[in-house]
């Protein structure tokens, strides 16, 4: 076992958990538990009672995000159950907090039928004021994302999709800035229709690309293509491929801009790079091992090149997005976190890199610049407003109007 | 709006709400990340995914318990909705944490169907090492915990229940102490049939009383009869009362030697204390106002009182009791919180106090005595041991052996 694995269970074993429950009041002696507890807690219970919005104000529910999963897609593991889920979930929730100040709880269910899950977290709405969807296998995720956004009145973010979609386009607008090309006029081929794939595919779209091929195991995916196909593909089919090319990866890159990767190992070889238009841009972001290794994808030709990995230039890191979008929102109270509010976010990521500092090697930020969460979350609470969707001014916003 | 409620108010507000979740590792750079997340985070992932039980060693969850209500009997609030009923779960969480050292969250449910409350809180399973109910409405509170008992392989509490008998018993050994009268001479009249009633008279049944008379709204309860029974009425019925006596609270206190009130305000009478056998003793635990104020039951001759309130002596505070009772049940792994558990705990409070100390003014502990909780801890562990619900030995325990 290497030493990185090693220390990885050490640091896990050691405190039994990342995670804390901390009072943010004193209880200690019967004064202190009069106002914290009873009798002085009634009153706070009172106002939320005479209007509900006072949760807001008297509780934690603000700050509070379940961190929620059945288990079914952990990391590169896949369905592994909700208990050994767990360790993913609470790293997540200390990413939430070290990186946006934000209160996160792990909740892994003990189901896997998305109608059931919906049920749960629905119950689970009046403690929390967001909800960050983990790990969830697709088809069955876009559904529970698509139905808690509908019955809900907190935000729902599945991360797995958006954040990894938002990171992508925010990468590929500094990329095209080098290559001098427009969104208007490229090719994209994305490997990989799971919950990743389908998001960046969509929200490529938003942002004004045109031609993009979507691509799974059975190759292209095409209006009216008989095999391997459920009703998110359909949808997208009718989006995407508007020339309905047929074959695998290596026939329909040829001839492409960007290569986005959200499927396995090596998918992607030199020869497909060759095949590909001037100045490829590549983003294989496998996890842990990519589509293809960086330095065989620049001897093949490629211009810019992301990965998922921290070892390699413009890491793809969903830390970048999902800290920020929720501070933004929960700032000002959104009701949801919407396409204006995802948009702002990938913009407010790809702005942190200056014309100036632009280069192959650093198309986006890293993960540990401290200007990315604030940034983000502030043009998240301006779009929230500006969409109608925000129920509050968030300080950060007033300060700068 | 008196200070005390002002300064409640503020306290909640100040800050948002009471607890926060911290992280217990530090996530500042790349290799804490690699750590804390990916990649490191799929290590304690297999070992967990290859035996479940290690979720224990590398997750929180062998720590963390789920504050569950539905919001339908909140303190003396009554049914006032999971969001009102958050300021209670976070202070019950804070006292969890500052008694015991336990990781606490509240879980408000959006529902008050019992059957929807157990399945949600089974599919909330794999993240808590165990469940607190609390504030859940009689009868169904009584399904509820018996059917998750049934369901769950983690301790299950109705603190409500079990919390306020655990510590009513504590101080009736005590009491009975002072007035050289054992449990298996004495007639208890018990006011008050919902949650806590219940819980008291089938423990003090366990510690051996053997003459209990149960008082709701229409008086006695007793087998057969007519009006306003439902089936834990009909199960204590069958239990108590051997004699079938009929009548009013007045009436049937006559007599007897222990008043236990989890009722009304003024349910108790001067009066009726003038008709209690020698030296009679008082618990009037109704909130915030007793059955009998303590100065005009002394008045009335009562020898030993007992309230719920902080402002007077013997405080039946629940406090004394689930601190130490999840501690140590957490401690070894427990199964479930079992009467020989519940028993322990009882004895463990009692004991606090050494006979050269007892007196009228001091049956219980007070609620901050740093004593109280390792104690009932170590009791609860070595009952859950050797009752054979222990998963593993306590670090508490073994010392001791």
């Amino acid at each position: 076992m290497n030493s990185l694995r090693e220390e990885a269970l050490q640091l896990h074993s050691r405190y039994k958990g990342k995670l804390s429950v901390e009072t943010k009041v004193q209880v200690e002696n019967a004064k202190d538990l009069s106002l914290a507890y009873s009798p002085g807690v009634a009153e706070p219970c009172k106002k939320i009672f005479n209007d509900p919005e006072k949760v807001y104000e008297y509780t934690v529910k603000g700050n509070l995000v379940a961190v929620v999963t059945d288990g079914t897609a952990v990391l590169g593991l896949g369905n592994i159950g909700p208990e050994a889920a767990m360790p993913v979930m609470e790293g997540k929730a200390a990413l939430f907090k070290s990186f946006a100040g934000i209160d996160a709880v792990p909740i892994c269910l003990k189901t896997v039928d998305p109608v059931e899950i919906v049920e749960t977290v629905k119950r689970l709405e009046p403690t929390f004021g967001a909800i960050n969807l983990e790990d969830i296998a697709a088809p069955g995720c876009f559904y529970i994302e698509q139905k808690l956004k509908e019955e809900l009145n907190i935000p729902v973010f599945h991360d797995d999709q958006h954040g990894t979609a938002i990171v992508t386009a925010a990468g590929l607008i500094n990329a095209m800035k080098l290559v001098s090309k427009s969104f208007q006029e490229i090719r994209v081929v994305i490997n990989g229709a799971g919950s990743a794939g389908i998001a960046i595919t969509k929200l490529l779209l938003q942002l004004g690309v045109k031609d993009i091929i979507l691509c799974d195991t059975k190759g292209a995916i095409y209006e009216g293509r008989a095999n391997g196909m459920n009703p998110i593909k359909e949808e997208i089919a009718a989006l995407t491929n508007k020339e309905r090319i047929k074959g695998t990866l290596g026939e329909v890159i040829c001839g492409s801009d960007v290569f986005i990767g959200v499927s396995v190992a090596d998918a992607l070889s030199k020869e497909m790079i060759q095949s590909m238009n001037i100045d490829p841009v590549i983003f294989a972001m496998a996890n842990p091992d990519p589509e293809i290794l960086p330095s065989k994808a620049k001897a093949a030709g490629a211009r810019v090149i992301g990965t998922g990995r921290s070892d390699y230039p413009n890491q793809v890191n969903n830390v970048l997005a999902f800290p920020g979008i929720f501070r933004g929102a929960l700032d000002v109270l959104a009701s949801e976190i919407n396409d204006e509010m995802k948009l702002a976010a990938v913009h407010a990521i790809a702005d942190i890199i200056d014309s100036s500092e632009l280069s192959e090697d650093y198309i986006i930020p890293q993960p540990f610049d401290k200007r990315v969460a604030p940034q983000v979350a502030q043009a998240v609470s301006e779009a929230a407003i500006s969409s109608g969707v925000a129920r509050k001014l968030s300080n950060r916003v007033k300060e700068t109007v």
